[in-house]
Formats: structure tokens, C-alpha cells, sequence
């Protein structure tokens, strides 16, 4: 099995790919939509990007590439993030701090009451992060526990996020369907409605309500057409092979201009969403 | 009247401002949070953020703060956004492009194609991007004409967004509540509903079909408690001040477990909204 990740070696991503499936060959990319292409082209077999982040909210870069490329998600993984501030051995004083923007995002308190005034740079990935910061005196990295480990590097602060409790939910991508499980599954829909009048997203919404089926998430985008003009991305309780689904499905299609259904997959289970345990299972990785 | 914004001097934010206002004192600031923080303090009388973007979507600091801050909306501003490519004046190899977060996810494809591999940088506006360009050589800055022509900078490429029609939404925060007004208004709320189940998102947007009430917006944001719980941002047509909506709260609030009335405000006007006026006043200005 070939899972591609946003890359260097450490991310938080390639943790989610070997918690999806122990033992797979990880290619690391250097950014998202080149590891939607890889799976469009066979390149791999699966993708794991971040799609979501328990402060930050929705990986948008992930989301507007689900709706532009001819890809699936076949599963989804959570993972516990904790950042900490690192910087080669012996740092005196940091001029610079490099990460990812969500991960510089998920540290703006910390950053603004610590380091108030420092240069902010982003990069790629929060591993790559760590890699610059082995390089270069001055510069402190965000990244995980793990890159500190890879690159050589000391951790100045720990768990420097602005809440505690912050979770990654990656999605994984795939060409094909994944098929009816025993376990709780969950499809994901992008959707963007027929008519922009009153009611109209009510009306929608009627048709998962009236046969019962449980919303997990709904999240607007800008179609990128006009302000005040979305898609609705929709994951919701269930199979598509579920006769009930494919009933919702048809109830949806006479509300909406655009559908497309992104695919179902297994509900990351229950225990990767319990803080403590993923806590242990990052550390002893 | 004193308007805060997003320093320093070119930003959209104070073209935003000087639309809203038109002769306000701008005053600047160096973070987003920092106006809002004058507007509670009395330091200022208003402040200028900014909150949607057509492309890029919701700015998600500027909506953190709506629901952390005692702060009120008074006013929305719609600017166009036309970024280009700035650099020193005979700026021959450009090996760093700088910008706010936003304006270069909003050129990312233009970024991809012409200069795969250049170093990123974040500012925490375009303004300062503009500034910062013109220090150094071999930086090139994402920001306006305004700023091109404020900092002495060349114009290497122009309208480089990836999409034509970029706009940004901006909410004007004040401490006072905004008087209904003859024309037409908008309300926005900050809301937690009180049931996790099938349905209640459902049965919350039936108080506003029922009375006809037009959504103009609906997004949702993490609680930062744990993934899959939501706070929603509503926009929608009407004020506060009308018994029609007077009612649709009541109805609101046995649904939800918290609601937050960020208030009421006069709609951006259609002019406002319009590419090709704006285009014109954009560059007239």
C-alpha cells in the first residue's frame, strides 16, 4: 500500500497515514494537491490530508481540491496535535518562528504573549518547519515531538497550542469506492442548492431530517463565483449502498444544482477521538 | 470619527474604511485583534475588519473574535481585491514572494506556475508586504496598486488572484447598536445548538423558513472543545428592532444553548457590489 502525505519525513500527516494503515510505504509530496494528483494518476495507492483541525476549522486548500479534482475520500483518521516550539541546541535568542499557517494559527496566543513581534514564516509543512530550524541559528520551528526527534532539535516549550484538546481529522483519498462495512460509516457531499431564496437550505435539510439521518458536519465554501454564493459540504450518518441513503440522495437531488458525492467510508472510531489514549498512542510511536 | 484598521498605511482594510466613511481619522493597528481591543476601549469609535472573502472564504480571526470579544457589528463594506506583484523598480530574480495569509492563498495557482519553489513569507497585512519590498531586494510583494504606488514599488504582474471577481467583505465592529434604519438591514448572530441529534439544525432553520426569513449566510466554526462541535454564524435579512425578528429570536432561542446578537446593520449597497463600478472606483480612489 503506497499513501502519500505532505512531506518531509514527521508530519503530522504521515502519523495519520501509518495510524490508517500500519505498515504502508509513505511518499511524502511537498504540497497537497500534488498528493490529489498522485492518486488521480495510480502514482499511489491512497492520500491522507488534513481536513480538518478541532481550533482552526477546515483545511480549505483540502476542501476546494475535493470539489475542483475527480477524487474520493475512502476514510478518515484522527489525530491528536500537539505543537511545541523547537530550535536547534544552545538557541540564545529566536528572531524568527516557522511553521505551517494553521499550526501558526493554533499557537497565535502563545506566539503573541511570548514572542510578540517576531518575524513569522510559513512553510509547507510543520516538518519542514523543523528541517529550516535545524539549519538556520535564530529560527524556532512549531512542529511535533516527532520532528524534533528527526531533525535534532530541543524543544523550547511544550504544547504551546491556544486549547487544549486539538485534534487533526485527515481524510483519505482514494479512486475507488470503498464498500458496505459492518462498522458505523459516514458519507461526505459537496452541494450547492437550486434556489438562493428563503428556506431554501431548510428545505434541503428536510430531507435528512425526515428519515432520521444525523448531520455531522456542515460547512460553507464560496463557489468563488460572487460573495454570498456557496457549496455546502454535507457528512452525514451512513452508506450510500444503504437503500435509505440512496432514497435521501434522490430526496436531495431536487434541491440542488450541483451534487457530488465525495464517498463513504468508516467513522474513525471512537477511540481515536478519546484524548488520552491518542495522547499515549502519539508518545509511544 | 477615529476608524482603526489593519495597518500600515494601504491596506484594504483602510479602503474599506474610507468607503464606509468617507473622511474618517484612520488610525492603525498591527494585528487584527488589536482594533478590536480599541474598539472596546473606547480608543477608537470604530474598527474595520476583515471577515469573507470570495475566494478564500471566512477570515477565521476576525469571526474568533466576534464570538470571544464584547464587541458589536454596526456595518458591512464590500471592496474588490485585485492583488499584483510588486517589487523594487529593476528587480531582476525574485526569490521570496511576501504577503498576508490570505492574498497568497488567493494567487496560490499564479504562485504554482510562475514561481514553484520561491520562499513564502507571511505578513500580517499587504501593506506591509509592499513596505517590506521595498527594503530588500529580491522580495516581491502580493498587495494593491494603492500600496504599489504608497511604497514606490514596480508592478512585475497584475490581477494575478486566480480567480477574476475577488471580493472582500468587511464588518465595521462598534460598541453602540445601529438604529433601524429606512433601507434595507441585516442581522448577524453567533449561535450553539442545544441538541447534538438528527434534526436540530433542521428544526433551528425552520423558525427562520417559517416566517420567511432569507439566510444570507450560514457558517459553521469549531467550539474548540472537541472536533464536530460547531458554533453557526447566521447573517440574515432584517433588524432587531422589527417584531417579525423580535419573534424569530424567541423562536432561536429554544433551539440553541447559546446565542449571540452581533447586531443589526444596513446591507453593503448593490453598488458596492457590483465588479465593474467597483473596478472603477478602485482605481479612481
Amino acid at each position: 500500500m503506497r499513501v502519500g502525505v505532505l512531506g518531509p519525513q514527521g508530519t503530522f500527516s504521515e502519523i495519520a497515514a501509518k495510524k490508517w494503515h500500519h505498515g504502508c510505504r509513505v511518499r511524502y509530496f511537498e504540497e497537497i494537491p500534488d498528493v490529489a494528483e498522485a492518486v488521480m494518476s495510480g502514482e499511489i495507492d491512497a492520500g491522507v490530508l488534513p481536513i480538518e483541525n478541532s481550533i482552526e476549522g477546515s483545511v480549505n486548500i483540502t476542501l476546494d481540491l475535493l470539489s475542483d479534482r475527480k477524487v474520493k475520500i475512502i476514510g478518515e483518521v484522527v489525530v491528536p496535535v500537539m505543537h511545541h516550539l523547537l530550535a536547534k541546541t544552545g538557541a540564545e535568542k529566536i528572531y524568527t518562528i516557522v511553521s505551517h499557517p494553521q499550526a501558526l494559527a493554533q499557537c497565535r496566543c502563545f506566539i503573541r504573549s511570548q514572542f510578540s513581534g517576531v518575524e513569522l514564516k510559513t512553510t509547507s509543512s510543520t516538518a519542514s518547519a523543523a528541517k529550516l530550524a535545524a539549519q538556520t541559528q535564530g529560527v524556532a520551528a512549531i512542529a511535533s515531538v516527532e520532528s524534533a526527534k528527526i531533525y535534532g532539535l530541543s524543544i523550547l516549550a511544550e504544547n504551546i497550542q491556544d486549547v487544549s484538546g486539538n485534534f487533526t481529522r485527515f481524510a483519505v483519498l482514494g479512486c475507488k469506492d470503498v464498500s458496505l462495512s459492518e462498522g458505523m460509516c459516514k458519507t461526505s457531499v459537496i452541494l450547492h442548492l437550486k434556489h438562493n431564496r428563503a428556506g431554501a437550505l431548510y428545505e434541503l435539510l428536510g430531507e435528512f431530517a425526515k428519515r432520521g439521518i444525523d448531520l455531522t458536519k456542515i460547512e460553507s465554501r464560496p463557489t468563488k463565483k460572487a460573495l454570498e454564493d456557496y457549496l455546502f459540504y454535507v457528512d452525514f450518518k451512513g452508506h450510500i449502498k444503504e437503500e435509505r441513503i440512496a432514497f435521501l440522495l434522490e430526496g436531495v437531488r431536487e434541491h440542488v444544482d450541483r451534487l457530488k458525492v465525495l464517498g463513504s467510508y468508516p467513522v474513525a472510531t471512537a477511540q481515536l477521538r478519546c484524548a488520552e489514549n491518542n495522547r499515549e498512542l502519539l508518545i509511544t510511536k
